[in-house]
């Protein structure tokens, strides 16, 4: 099979045919939704997500692997090529980070019009406790030599997108992934990797939207040229129309949401309070540096408060807040915005982009008090 | 608050405006997909479904729970009301079963018109192992007193719909709650459930559309009449119209899923197989008995050929079969169908009903051989 074999046979996401979605694009768009889990909003309560209300976002197939037959291949511009199995990197010494990572396309479908993909909303989010190995001491091993640019990650998941056949791959620079942070993960909350969140192997770029993070990693090759793959050229980046190539996108940008007050209405999810004193809840996130302000208006984005910020535990980790808040009987649209150590603060209009990634709009949250 | 105090705040599900689905449902149906999850197609290679592919609908709010708080209340026509902790339900002599949930608006999304809810198109479907105390020991401990007629279960999670405030409600008759299989489970797959599966503990009845396996339970309450709840009366329900009250859903229908075979398209999910023999696999399952027959088309449901069944290991769990078909290049749409040991087959058309429940129709799938 080649790779443009199949050009013509499946329409591509981001060809100009998705701007001006249809009933046709409704059902694979719920597709997408249904196997693409977002984290139910409730579960913003916990500081650390179970395992099992993380977001998700899985390209191709849940590859089927078995870990006695899988090996880390390190290859290209390397002193020393690696085939390392499980239990080698097993049992080198581990570090364990907090990280909130985020899908860079989360809010894609509440622009308009609207990019065809993935439709998130605003729950493709999740925080988790990654335990693996430092990148850098692999690939110390391996030696980069001279004339190294990119590191080049391989997921054994594969499939057609943009008719391309392709593996998962991204890169990131000799810079990028030799910093301290970036692991080779193999458990998720103390537990083994589940299969549809990398298992036995994922890559790990805390601060980074997800798609740094390639799940299945099955090889990682040293090239001494930007890697041009579909994954770094294609998607991934924020651009105004289908030619524009854009700037990639990288970092998380500062965003923050609620958790959902009182109960929800089963369809729309739009809140019933009880009048009183309610504590509205949340968290806030950037990975461009700590939290520094969250704000809350209770009347749209007309009046905005100071929120009490907690203790950040963890560079790449969310960070909670609070803000109380007397309810009288009435209906309300409660937003919160964050600001990070950069001074980047949450927009209340989201500016629009072909892909519709990057999104950080202040989310609205539809309440009655009752 | 009072039952009927927001119903005018929130749009009902199933009350004739869902039938004819515009673009302002689209967001609401979307965001339901997101929170409530499907199973990735291709877990259905699995056996035993890894618990995060475990397929998931929510009503309202996954409720937080504190098990040392918690307590499983017995009361109404019974001679003795409990008030049993977690360590009491797990100190008695416990009941493995391999059990097939699927949710009973499986496949809605695939009817036209489209009945306006949780918009499922096939894979609201999930196979686990099941550990928990019988509920007949539990109700034979509280002694039903005469007249006993429904018993009703009570989850902990809270919310609006339809217009009504209510906890998420189910009832059994007598018979149906007093059957040997019918479980109080605290464990899935070896491990405590966790929190969006029912932490601390959840109905299990095998052999019934998931609604019945009232998650979060809480109160477990004995009537000397019909039980005439929201989620009895208004829901679940085999009708016609939003006046037809219809038969109520119970048992799963027969049905057959897939393992999707080759790779996918990202948007589509369209697949890419390569030619040559291809062991076509998948699963089926009945609630009304052991499966006695897979049949599948690789042309549509012009020519149906017997698949191989594996044997089934549960009265309750899905049977694998798999058939071998020399796929040559072209564009093929391939079905499967199951017969269970009641005669029960698979429509190729799905009769439309107004919620859109228990659909079984035999799956469509895409293929491309090259």
């Amino acid at each position: 099979m080649e790779n443009q074999a199949s050009g013509g046979r499946f329409r591509a996401v981001g060809d100009g045919s998705g701007l001006a979605p249809g009933e046709g694009f409704y059902q694979e768009e719920v597709q997408l939704a249904l196997r693409n889990r977002g984290m139910p909003l409730e579960g913003m309560r916990y500081p650390v997500t179970p395992t099992g209300m993380h977001y998700l976002l899985v390209h191709f197939d849940v590859p089927d692997i078995r870990a006695t037959d899988w090996r880390l291949k390190v290859s290209g511009l390397v002193d020393n090529p690696l085939s390392l199995s499980l239990e080698d990197i097993k049992s080198r010494a581990a570090r364990t980070l907090t990280v909130t990572l985020e899908c860079a396309g989360n809010g894609r479908a509440l622009l308009k019009p609207r990019p065809v993909s993935q439709p998130w909303l605003v729950e493709a989010i999740g925080t988790a406790q990654w335990t693996g190995l430092p990148l850098r001491r692999v690939l110390a091993d391996a030696g980069l030599k001279k004339g190294a640019v990119d590191v080049v990650f391989t997921g054994l998941d594969r499939g057609v997108q943009g008719g391309e056949v392709q593996y998962y791959q991204r890169s990131l620079t000799v810079a990028e992934a030799t910093a301290e942070d970036v692991l080779l993960v193999y458990e998720m909350n103390g537990e083994p990797l589940q299969p549809q969140h990398g298992y036995p192997l994922r890559l790990l770029v805390p601060g980074w939207y997800g798609m740094a993070s390639v799940k299945w990693l099955g090889r990682i090759e040293v090239l001494g040229e930007p890697f041009q793959g579909y994954q770094m050229a294609h998607t991934y980046r924020y651009s105004q129309t289908a030619d524009d190539p854009g700037e990639p996108v990288t970092r998380i940008r500062v965003r923050s949401l609620l958790v959902p007050p009182g109960i929800p209405d089963f369809l729309t999810r739009t809140r019933l309070v009880e009048a009183g004193l309610v504590v509205l809840r949340g968290r806030a996130w950037s990975g461009d540096g700590l939290i520094q302000r969250v704000e809350v208006s209770t009347d749209g984005g007309n009046v905005w408060q100071d929120a009490q910020l907690d203790r950040q535990n963890s560079p790449y980790g969310w960070c909670g807040w609070s803000l109380r808040w007397e309810a009288a009987p009435g209906q309300y649209q409660i937003l919160s915005r964050a600001t990070d150590a950069r001074g980047n603060t949450q927009p209340v209009d989201q500016p629009w982009t072909f892909q519709g990634m990057g999104n950080n709009m202040a989310q609205a949250v539809e309440v009655f008090v009752e």
